[in-house]
């Protein structure tokens, strides 16, 4: 069902960001129209209401249906990591993808709650990325390569599309990113899956030596995520910016995912249209970043595992919010009086 | 499947109440130690974890299954609505009674995106209370059977219960019966289904009228409900008291269910521990009242529709958190390194 990517360099991955598609009007408007028919009081539903005509504009069609959701999990391992500034080592990315394809992780549980298909990407484990204090955590092919794994991992006719994580030290890459994007530094570092304090203190020290170290090509979006990121975090970038073609609704996860989406939207304001945030976590700088982005959550319950989980437990909200829109019977058909105010 | 009250009297009522049994503490014991041996960072799913091992301790099972949600819709008519409280006519609660057993209004909707079983029941729509600014809005007996009604709709096999309400007035009654709890009269008046300034002029005289009609029985919570609530509300206080006594965890919805059910709460301290607040709405008082009930809700989104709607939405976190919590693997039984930590 997925496609290939459109690009092959990252010049093509600049060109396909700047003709992006947008929603559809026609859409949208009929959506707010029957919206305002519904029996219920004006904008009772609240955000649910705003949801259901974002996500009927993104399908292009006014009633939709709430199709399958696809929960793709990206793994990736760091040089990073070598630096100790995880709670977990290492090893714990391979084992955690054998989880998740064995179906024992929290994400995995989540999928089988909403209906969701789930996909699990895993990206050269044995080949962890260059420490980015040092040089560049991929080079410009690594780098292409592992969006357009995130592209053609997309499927085309799913109903929306949830990326996920796993990769041990992957929060102090995606804290570099947010620092390279938006400055401030060791600003973006938090204790990620539960380093100390030694730990964090190395993790602040690792993400202000890459920012120093790459001080110099911070102003392009794209070059930050090469220079800094990680090969699932480019892959989230490349499947969500493939949604944004298929337009397919996106919601995002948590801080890593952000900071993956952050770079599509840094580099072209905008990007991020077809996307919502589907929580905010506990990791603090998670919340820095949504402002950033101008995105309120949808939920808040204090969760920080990464996988995709918030963002998958967001899907509830977004599927109760397109039942509402498109099974409800307008205050006509219903004969419920009231309708005309 | 469902049973008759124990009770025929306000004395039985309360003494119903005064001897409410709690959960089960083996099974959260139980539940506790499973949550710290599942493959994740401690406390990385956040509220989700408390949830689930609230749940396990209500269904006495340490690794429970989620069983299907039993939604009940309770409507009543108020005598206070010729007042001009509300912004729609009273017909629209029989109306909207109609739209429920057609399946056109928002919780219909919502129950089938959560897949659970919806009832509707209308008690003596044909019949309005009282007046309460002039007498008590129901009768002893009235009260009694509304509670009974609320009770015997309640199925014990169910495996969580989320009660909703119509009635045109009801947010009136409910800011009454607030007042009547907490004091400060007329500050729990809001604007309910969409109240112009005048139609908000009358409502919050209305409930000080109340107040001032009824004060010298305010301290009693069942009397406050009997003299200023009504049908569907009392209700609802009746079905989360059955609740407790089949320990069924039970999800609050807006301002008017938890109205309800802080009469038993300030009935009896702790008669609320089987309840999780689902959402709070936009009617602003209900954040005041979630805050004196030291309830934090589980979703924030604007919504002020009631029928059960915001809690029904909220049944996807919490559907979410028992998956996690009963379907994940362990450390030990993934391979995966860290869970001495």
């Amino acid at each position: 069902m997925s496609r290939s990517a459109p690009f092959s360099d990252m010049a093509g991955i600049r060109a396909a960001l700047s003709r992006l598609p947008g929603p559809d009007r026609a859409a949208i408007a009929a959506a707010q129209a029957r919206n305002s028919a519904l029996t219920k009081p004006p904008a009772a539903l609240g955000r649910l209401e705003d949801l259901a005509i974002w996500y009927a504009g993104w399908r292009g069609d006014a009633r939709p249906a709430f199709g399958t959701p696809q929960i793709i999990v990206f793994a990736g391992n760091h040089g990073i990591a070598a630096r100790g500034v995880s709670a977990f080592p290492p090893e714990v990315t391979v084992q955690m993808v054998a989880n998740f394809r064995a179906g024992g992780a929290a994400i995995n549980q989540l999928a089988r709650a909403f209906d969701a298909v789930m996909e699990v990407v895993a990206i050269d484990l044995d080949r962890p990325t260059v420490d980015f204090t040092e040089n560049p955590a991929m080079s410009e092919e690594e780098l292409v390569s592992a969006m357009a794994t995130g592209w053609e991992a997309v499927d085309p006719g799913a109903g929306l599309l949830v990326t996920g994580e796993m990769g041990i030290g992957n929060t102090t890459s995606a804290a570099a990113i947010a620092a390279g994007l938006y400055g401030d530094g060791g600003e973006w570092v938090g204790r990620g899956s539960g380093i100390d304090d030694a730990g964090l203190m190395r993790k602040r020290a690792a993400v202000e030596a890459g920012i120093e170290r790459h001080a110099e090509a911070l102003s392009d979006p794209l070059e930050v995520l090469r220079r800094l990121g990680g090969r699932e975090i480019a892959a989230m970038a490349g499947a969500i910016l493939a949604a944004r073609y298929y337009r397919l609704p996106v919601i995002l996860d948590g801080f890593i995912c952000t900071a993956a989406a952050a770079v599509l939207e840094c580099q072209q304001p905008g990007a991020l249209d077809h996307a919502v945030a589907g929580h905010v976590s506990a990791e603090g700088a998670h919340a820095q970043l949504l402002e950033r982005l101008g995105r309120a959550p949808l939920l808040s319950l204090g969760m920080r595992l990464g996988e995709g989980s918030g963002a998958a437990l967001a899907i509830g909200v977004l599927k109760g919010a397109v039942a509402c829109h498109s099974g409800m019977a307008s205050f006509a058909e219903a004969g419920v009086s009231g309708g005309e105010n």
